[in-house]
């Protein structure tokens, strides 16, 4: 029970990123996801913020591209970047393309075969995952909040959404904001929840947000390049406008020029970690 | 002449990272080379920082993993990150081993048929691509500097050496020091080189540092925990006791607990930045 194998580790803004995977009871497979352990976690219990990472992407991605050790140091916050599926189940098919299956959990928990005996991403990052973490590092449990990028942020909106009380903040680069009505999360939830319409609305943070609203603002950053919002598949006019109908604080802000890769994360993830300090550490 | 093919280009810190290729009169074949411009570069001409990247890595490494465009941004400095050697030249087993061939170009003019015909690194990141960076980006020609890792190391303490007047800053991370007298730089030298020894010399900070000293002080970061740096194929002390030995100005840095990782260059490029800005900028 949660026993951790670190694949590797690295010295890094003189904290630590670690490479671990564990077994995972609610996913019934082998996990991985990578961790960055703030030097302050040598002598104190520092706050956790997730990172949920977007189609296609390992726990690797955001650890090696998004520049983010350097604010975890400075802010003394323990990072913690799930994988973003179970992998190698043997489910036929499950490699096959690259916005189902592996890469592509959606961070929902399934309920049709064969997808359901694995794909249980939902629990594993709010609740399983937690607890791998609080069992093994100099965490503060009660402070925790969460973040990411296009599913990833629809991952983090869904998360925070539906636990009001169990994250501080949350916040998004160029998130899926209305799963239900764009072709990825269709997709995504016709083969992971089949047809039940009711079900699709419970991980949709359009229509989250008009049942419950967060007592903090959410922050969103755009791309105006993003070929993906060019397409329609973020829409986050959408859920501004849902924001907006309730009452929910929402920062949302679009920037001339940036695309969808990491490169824009890295420019604005220090606003990210400011506002998640914010939070976090006050 | 001078023509370039961008393979992508995204925006990151209000500048541009561009992928570019271009035909290399001198390596007599195709070359691809990254770059940072800098939000500055829409203005005026900013000065130029040659960055030399290590065994096995293309010009994606560092201009994903180092971090480093945000200090580009905040200095205007243009950076330029030329690819590790020649790519599918046709030469037998040249993508066979890590460490010669593709990948391994090890900065140096190939005298030895057929690398001859194409590995001519330290003639194109000396001369042929600082002229493409001239005719084609908003540059101050006559302030460069250059810095680079591990092999990209031994690169930008040759050049440097090679060219007290080219350059006003050097700095290295974990650099191959002494490459005559370690085993990636006798593999690679005898396969370039052929047996020549005096001319291995010339490829060589040890040997050249020796000859001919900088005005300026070297940098150079080095990892305590850097599997080569153990295996002593990096050899920092043999190069320090050379340029105490004749008086040139070193900060040789040594860092418990790193490794040979990005996750090391990540943290201490912003000293390197510095470093650089200094000399470029005043």
């Amino acid at each position: 029970m949660n026993e951790l194998t670190i694949r590797s580790q690295s010295r890094c803004f003189e904290g630590m990123v670690m490479y671990c995977s564990h077994f995972s009871q609610c996913c019934n497979i082998n996990m991985n996801f990578a961790v960055y352990v703030p030097p302050q976690a040598k002598t104190q219990k520092v706050p956790i913020l997730y990172y949920l990472s977007g189609l296609t992407c390992t726990d690797e991605n955001f650890t090696i591209k998004a520049g983010a050790q350097r604010y975890a140091a400075q802010h003394g916050i323990l990072l913690v970047i799930p994988d973003t599926s179970p992998r190698n189940t043997g489910i036929p098919g499950e490699d096959d393309v690259y916005n189902l299956g592996s890469g592509a959990g959606f961070y929902l928990n399934a309920i049709v075969e064969p997808w359901s005996q694995y794909y249980q991403m939902y629990s594993y990052v709010t609740q399983e995952l937690p607890d791998v973490i609080q069992a093994n590092f100099s965490v503060d449990a009660t402070r925790q909040s969460i973040f990411g990028h296009s599913m990833g942020g629809h991952g983090a909106l869904i998360c925070a959404l539906k636990n009001p009380e169990k994250y501080r903040s949350v916040s998004a680069f160029a998130p899926i904001c209305a799963p239900i009505q764009d072709e990825w999360g269709q997709n995504a939830f016709s083969a992971y929840l089949g047809t039940d319409f009711a079900l699709w609305q419970e991980y949709d943070a359009t229509e989250l947000v008009k049942k419950t609203q967060l007592s903090y603002p959410i922050l969103i950053d755009q791309g105006m390049d993003d070929t993906y919002y060019i397409q329609k598949q973020l829409l986050p006019e959408v859920f501004a406008d849902a924001c907006q109908s309730v009452g929910q604080s929402l920062n949302l802000r679009f920037h001339a020029g940036y695309d969808h890769s990491y490169f824009m994360i890295a420019t604005f993830i220090e606003d990210h970690f400011i506002h998640h300090a914010k939070a976090l550490l006050s």
